[in-house]
């Protein structure tokens, strides 16, 4: 069984993100899966390169989805917002 | 042989590249690209989620990469950029 640990990818800077994955998976975590939304979905394509070219050169990517999700704002009204889901692995030690 | 063709997607309304993607899978093509790099990326991920939930619903995700690329800038200087690859496609008619 792989263990799995989610990264959810907001509005702080990248490297906040890429920090906590970073110590994630060198604390033992095999598997993380890097999740954003909206704008944010290019920042978490950012973390995950960053992660795997600067700083765990042995992560491989996994598989990347997107799909949408439904948001109800403050009002109510729903409106649709794409999704990212980007997972990185490595090999246990 | 599979059909390829490329929509890149930059900083205009979603909406113009959707429009692109969709006319480029009426005329016949099976497989679309969608490229992005930068901020553009979450805009790519919006145009293949409209596409294949409002215009092209038998169209079908397949695989999505992520690289980071090197750009030059004016002064020569290079900096990295994130960048996405989405493939669309559907069955010939």
């Amino acid at each position: 069984m792989t263990e799995e640990n989610v990264a959810y990818v907001g509005n702080k800077p990248v490297m906040n993100y890429v920090l906590a994955v970073v110590t994630q998976m060198n604390g033992g975590i095999s598997e993380v899966s890097i999740k954003a939304r909206g704008r944010a979905i290019s920042r978490a394509v950012d973390v995950a390169e960053i992660v795997r070219n600067r700083f765990i050169t042995d992560a491989e990517l996994g598989t990347i989805n997107i799909r949408t999700e439904e948001i109800l704002n403050n009002e109510g009204i729903s409106t649709n917002v794409s999704a990212i889901e980007i997972h990185l692995s490595r090999e246990s030690i």
